[in-house]
């Protein structure tokens, strides 16, 4: 290690090779079929097995590290993290990263500038520009088919669908009280609406603005997790009756666990005639858009006013490449504008490309890179099947439990990309079972049962996670831990899908067979 | 190109590997010397640029693009962007940064996880977890020179520092009103306190937050841009007694134009006699812990509530990578916390660890690997030889600005790592001067002359950027436009620091000769 300045990278090309060849290896041969999806280790192994290298700990005086054992360390990164493009990875709403899209992600880091300003990132303004523009026209929130690259495009770049949820609500509630920005609040007891699926953002957000957790009105849903409208419809009367101020709607495209998509029309319907800000949390399914077979499901979208989008999920690209569409985008500067002079010159060139101003965030990553070039390279189809396919494994999956003999009881099924069901003993597998409109229903369930379903999945997957075999998620759904299985992987396969229920089936039965484990 | 699914790394292997290709060899050689800092272009030449290969718009019914062509457009992005770790891009409080954290970005990219909980982020958690215990122990919130891996450390990683303030302005409203975050704001007229010289994040914050950029009292400076501790003991009165309430004060470790740096520990001691919650914002400065020479700048942030640090400022790191320390992290789940049972199951393995429910953002990159490697690599001594390589650079500016025959002229010279002069010219030499304590009263220049410097940083600084000799801001200070030259980057040398103040002096004598700029 050289420790005189200036750092010259030459000096360092032994460790920095080393770490781009691990990583490129990692890249372009990843774990699959029988490599574990995760090697498990408490935090106490980490601690030991980290320790024969570098440690983990940053002491008092920390010193430089000999390029070999720091290579150690980084192979130990790599063998002891989740591995989230391999195909058993299905515990989360994002998988898989597109290589493309990696490798943008990289040329990016090396470049290394932030995006609020034209004059330190002309290339990345043009492509955020370009690719809102597109965005923007998938939304319908632009009326022309013809691509331009507007000085304004019709949002903004943000890091992650929360933050996007809260500009949105920001903005929302800077429709109701233009002054908002500058005085605070008026007083006004604010209420927005979302469904009861509706992602913990907006309670998050609603926090955050001072409105309150209490100030997000939760609307019913039906069994499949979409929002009721007519319970939306009721649930404002009923708020402004309690004196409660309506600002804004949410409406979900995708929720979180049951991948559903509230009916934006009626939505939009309802907003129009209460005059409400829509805004649609499309952060998982706005991706859908991209599919001829899927992008009915947001029919209507293009009435909301605003819709947020996460293309580190569905579309695969690295974390994380969130846009917040805004249909009129003046009303960015008007809500966020702060004017720093140190950088929103109004005397230098191009300064009404900046972004910077139109937001809340002062320097971002250049996210956007590595969408345009992976854009670019696969074109609209890729992005398409990659949803048609993700769609497709979630049949397959339906189709697994259909035929499971009863091993797997529907909880909310669903039509789209995410499957959740729970595992039944063979000793239940008679009392328990699908009921009209092919779900389990919950409610109905004896308590010893319920208590006794709702105890295996956190079982079954600590014994997946310590065999390493799959990855996926459970979560209460009306008082029954169910498992979330979703299907977004595009290395997933047809035998993948039928490996993993199997392989929750069989841990099931271990389960039944040993006590409860007692923590790691 | 193929686009039949699953995506399979080694069928984009050209690609993929053209563009670590040339990500690598900007890291290895990067632009240097007489290589231009930005190829300038306007928007307009640049999409007829990018028009030769792939095109920057996204057309409807977008194609794939042949690996050669997108390769060019690759080497199109790399040419026409900012080389930000070139030795004369001195633009901006970030620069150089430190190849070894590109390559940990980009390992971390490979594996594309999460940062929100231990199961799908197990390594990445320990690492936050020794990173913010180090950090905490600089900052002398953890009483203890031992490094340890907490389940709850002092503090979370997000995503930049407006970001972090808006956390911590958050965390101090919820110790005012602990019920803020279910009810709601209670009404009352909250005010915070921040030096006129502090960073725009906290009108920004206190914009979202419903309080209002008008409840962000600025706070009179010194010449150095410090805020004046008794000017805030007697704003405080003064809002107390108009019926506000004060519930923040926000120190500034080192001030965005003029890198000045608060007295933390008057401000400690005003803050525990007015009951209030005291931010440091330490987004610039907060590095300068690592230099035994410059570390008692921050003397007195042991006593502070927050810190927000930008480890992708000085300390180099990519973007981003900061840090929000809480000196009581308790106080993080109590103000955040949704419980999101999808993710924070109770009953799930080394759940404890889980960071998720402690901040506001669900996903987030994990931006501690590129830390924690650079920190392993190097050790705590380069890191403070960082720092001090600043100051020295710095200081050879104050020098050339003080034997420049009167070329230049100091508006704010500071002692850390920042100066803030205007250009002179010829004909003005005599009549504009430093007057006591060598800095220029801005107030005492005739209108015509203050009217006439003003114009040229602009013009200068264009003429820099369309010749990519050099990148430097300016910005108006007691209005006058004046340069800011960051000494931060680790490739500036001595002669590079001479050679901007003869470009700048070259180019505002050809300003002179030449009528001013319409636009590009």
């Amino acid at each position: 290690m050289h420790r005189d300045l200036p750092i010259d990278p030459i000096d360092d090309e032994t460790i920095l090779r080393g770490v781009i060849d691990r990583a490129t290896t990692h890249l372009l041969d990843p774990p699959r079929g029988a490599d574990p999806v995760i090697a498990y280790a408490s935090p106490d192994e980490l601690a030991a097995t980290f320790a024969g290298t570098v440690g983990l700990p940053i002491g008092a005086d920390a010193r430089a590290n000999p390029d070999e054992r720091l290579l150690a360390a980084v192979d130990q990164v790599v063998e002891w993290s989740m591995h989230t493009s391999h195909p058993r990875f299905v515990n989360q709403n994002f998988a898989g990263a597109d290589p493309i899209s990696v490798v943008g992600d990289w040329l990016g880091a090396a470049l290394n500038t932030t995006g609020a300003t034209y004059e330190v990132a002309p290339v990345f303004t043009l492509m955020e520009s370009a690719v809102l523009d597109k965005l923007g026209r998938l939304a319908g929130y632009v009326d022309r088919s013809e691509a331009r690259l507007p000085a304004l495009p019709p949002g903004v770049f943000c890091a992650g669908g929360s933050m996007g949820t809260l500009l949105a609500l920001q903005l929302a509630r800077h429709r109701h009280q233009p002054d908002i920005a500058t005085v605070g609040s008026n007083g006004d007891r604010l209420v927005l609406f979302v469904s009861a699926s509706g992602h913990y953002a907006a309670r998050k957000s609603a926090a955050v603005l001072g409105i309150g957790a209490d100030g997000v009105v939760e609307v019913a849903t039906d069994r499949h997790g979409r929002m009721v409208p007519e319970a939306l419809g009721d649930a404002i009367v009923e708020a402004r009756r309690a004196g409660n101020v309506p600002f804004a709607v949410i409406g979900t495209a995708g929720t979180t666990v049951t991948a559903a998509f509230d009916d934006l029309g009626a939505l939009a319907d309802i907003c129009r005639r209460e005059d409400l800000w829509l805004h649609v949390d499309a952060c998982y399914g706005g991706s859908a858009l991209f599919s001829a077979a899927q992008a009915w499901r947001l029919d209507g979208v293009e009435r909301s006013d605003s819709v947020v989008w996460n293309l580190h999920k569905m579309l695969g690209m690295t974390q994380q490449c969130t846009a917040l569409l805004v249909k009129d985008p003046t009303r960015l500067a008007a809500c966020f504008a702060a004017r720093a002079d140190y950088l929103f010159q109004p005397d230098k060139l191009n300064g009404e490309y900046d972004s910077g101003d139109r937001t809340f965030m002062c320097a971002r990553r250049t996210d956007v890179l590595k969408l345009w070039l992976t854009w670019k390279a696969r074109g609209d189809d890729a992005f398409a099947a990659r949803i048609d396919h993700a769609v497709a494994m979630a049949e397959r999956a339906r189709r697994g439990i259909a035929t499971s003999d009863g091993a797997f009881v529907p909880i909310v099924l669903g039509d789209f990309t995410n499957v959740v069901f729970a595992w039944v003993p063979p000793k239940l597998r008679a009392a328990v079972s699908a009921t009209g409109g092919g779900q389990l229903d919950v409610a109905a369930l004896d308590e010893s049962v319920r208590s006794e379903l709702h105890g295996y999945p956190p079982r079954i997957k600590a014994r997946l996670q310590e065999a390493g075999t799959g990855m996926i998620g459970f979560q209460p759904v009306g008082g029954l831990n169910a498992f979330r299985l979703i299907c977004i992987s595009p290395t997933l396969q047809p035998d993948d899908v039928d490996a993993l229920l199997r392989a929750i089936d069989s841990c099931g039965l271990d389960a039944t067979d040993a006590p409860a484990p007692t923590g790691h």
